[in-house]
């Protein structure tokens, strides 16, 4: 298969890239930086020391003889330059991770919820509308988030995108009826994901196309098979407050011993996924594609559910670094339950890579080597919801010691 | 009341501008003239000889001593100017209309598909974050379209913008929910108002914003007691195949004795609200905000539904002009049921305004009178939804008479 990934210098994109790369597909990244530069606007950079994309995709072939190319685009704002692309190139397949992905950064200030609303919203609608000039076939693998459906149920578990109801007509009958989950995102970015699902549909409807949405969970670990081959493929560790995922970030402040910083009583359960497992679905997408003419294929993309205090707890006892129940900097609820299917990865062979000690410790162990690059003053979540949300700063409490 | 209005110079922004006015509010139109932009980028222009701004708000003030003040920014591109003036003005309430509006205009090319997202999400999203970033409790009505709704249910009436369903839990419980209702839109302005239906939602969730999302049907009619009150106070009329809605357009149609274009059967059954109701409806929804922390407040702003082909019958014997069958340049169904609920409006004290034989003339009037401004060439719908469809060429059938 021809793949052009865009967004593929990313967190997920890189290691997703190289794994299809490494399975003989002929790669074509698409990336404008921005995520390196963001780095520099927040003065916070990857706690591991990720190469330039020319260094990356050097060590790549030098490796593996593999050849990943490289465009500097931006896919938001530069619409012939992508229908160009894709007019030259006739990919089979398009990844989508080149949206802003970062809760935090985009409520920090009325300039990031503007720039994530339209970067995230015109790169879709911008991918959708090339495609469709183009009159290629091509099939849209996206990225979304579990964070679109919200983290509270009526007490089913979350399906994988659809909901099916009855209604009441007004003659009294129950009819059965399937739609799109309701959405209820927790923030600007997750919000952007709604409305990525919108677009999606519209489009899979009116112009038939074949379009995949991975509504995936928190990602955690660093490396994959593929960026583990050579330090000049590392992958990027975001430990700080706006970009740092939650139990990456708890990994890398039990390294440094850092009081493991927890919002309010840690009782929000959210939806996980390893980096190794988020580049298999990646692959497992690309190879069963929607039929021309379905609605959008939607799949969670996770493997469990974890409470955060008891993922702060597992640190704690791990790595014996203390607990700070911080003050939340979020407008969510305290505490949710949270039980999702995701059957369609199973069915299709995923075996879930699952919390276990050798590879927490392993993402401790990178975290350490790399722990001189570190600047803890970027720990603390400082980017609150509204104004009467406070920093989730631990220097407003006092960590307590666990077990 | 102090009243912004994004979008006052346009087909409803500016009827509803002189109603809040005579109404004896203080009224501030904000438009960046974009509506008469797109006439010359069309190259067909208002059926009636609208004045330029200055001029319109001079007439005014000399007819009724009453002062509207104009500013001409870009909402969705002029941030800076827009939270600025809000800060400036700390008006009670603003009305949002400052979207592009057409569908077959937002169908015509890859161009317009991304300026009408562009454009729309980013002028709601900038509205949002400065009403947030003033820290002012501004009520905000928006209008939106019956169109998020789409146009086929199982057979109950479309809601007030909420569907009420069961659920049925894990254990076999079924549990009463209430969602916003889910959406289906026909086309990329449609969807639009789907992706600011997302971004209302969350912004009154996160931010308790004040806001009303009026879905409103097909507009027609021409002029309200305001707009009446001096020629230079004319309201736009659009007749061409971009613009022009369908019923305003047959009754130009047959002022000029151009055949009815009829797209397929003509079997769509849409809903319908005179331009009269428009403005009271925005009065009723602005003198009736909802509460801070209430969810969004939404209202069917419609009185009436009606088949295409019933319409144009009706036109065709009033005026004695041929109907014919088009090849339908829209993805949509041939034939829709379509049963509204409209309970709020009616139950704030609203008398519908009902398609009268007198009304109908009225606008056969208008057209009449200003036929010699027409360029006949632009009435057809040329704007396709896909590659497979036609455009609605009156030219490419044998159109018939009637009765």
């Amino acid at each position: 298969m021809k793949v052009i990934i865009l967004g593929g210098d990313g967190f997920c994109g890189w290691p997703t890239s190289l794994h299809l790369s490494n399975l003989g597909h002929d790669v074509l990244i698409v990336d404008n930086l921005s995520r390196r530069n963001i780095d520099n606007e927040l003065e916070a950079g990857s706690l591991t020391p990720i190469q330039p994309m020319g260094v990356r995709i050097a060590a790549w072939k030098e490796r593996t003889g593999k050849v990943i190319r490289f465009v500097n685009l931006d896919v938001a704002q530069d619409y012939a330059g992508l229908l160009a692309l894709i007019e030259a190139e006739h990919p089979d397949a398009v990844v989508h991770f080149a949206e802003q992905r970062a809760a935090p950064y985009s409520m920090k200030n009325s300039r990031n919820k503007r720039y994530t609303v339209d970067n995230n919203v015109n790169a879709t609608n911008n991918l959708l509308a090339a495609v469709v000039e183009s009159g290629q076939d091509i099939h849209l693998a996206h990225l979304g988030t579990m964070g679109v459906y919200g983290y509270g149920t009526a007490g089913m578990k979350i399906p994988e995108g659809y909901l099916k109801v009855e209604v009441t007509t007004d003659d009294g009958k129950r009819v059965p009826q399937e739609f799109l989950y309701p959405t209820n995102p927790g923030s600007i970015y997750h919000m952007t994901k709604s409305l990525d699902q919108i677009l999606f549909a519209y489009y899979a409807k009116n112009d038939r196309l074949r379009i995949t949405d991975l509504h995936q969970g928190i990602v955690w670990g660093t490396n994959t098979p593929e960026t583990n081959l050579d330090e000049r493929l590392i992958n990027r560790f975001d430990y700080d407050g706006d970009y740092g995922t939650v139990l990456n970030r708890f990994l890398m402040q039990g390294a440094v011993g850092f009081p493991l910083t927890v919002h309010g009583t840690g009782g929000q359960t959210r939806a996980f996924i390893h980096i190794t497992d988020t580049v298999k679905c990646v692959q497992l997408a690309l190879e069963n594609p929607p039929q021309r003419g379905d609605r959008v294929k939607i799949l969670n993309q996770m493997t469990e559910t974890h409470r955060v205090r008891d993922l702060a707890t597992l640190v704690a006892k791990l790595t014996g670094t203390k607990v700070a129940h911080t003050p939340t900097p979020r407008r969510e609820d305290a505490e949710n339950e949270l039980f999702v299917r995701n059957d369609l990865f199973l069915s299709l062979g995923l075996e879930p890579t699952t919390l276990e000690e050798g590879l927490l410790t392993e993402v401790t162990e990178v975290a350490h080597k790399y722990a001189d690059r570190a600047d803890l003053s970027k720990i603390p979540a400082t980017s609150t919801w509204t104004r009467e949300n406070q920093p989730g700063d631990p220097a407003l409490v006092e960590p307590e010691a666990v077990g």
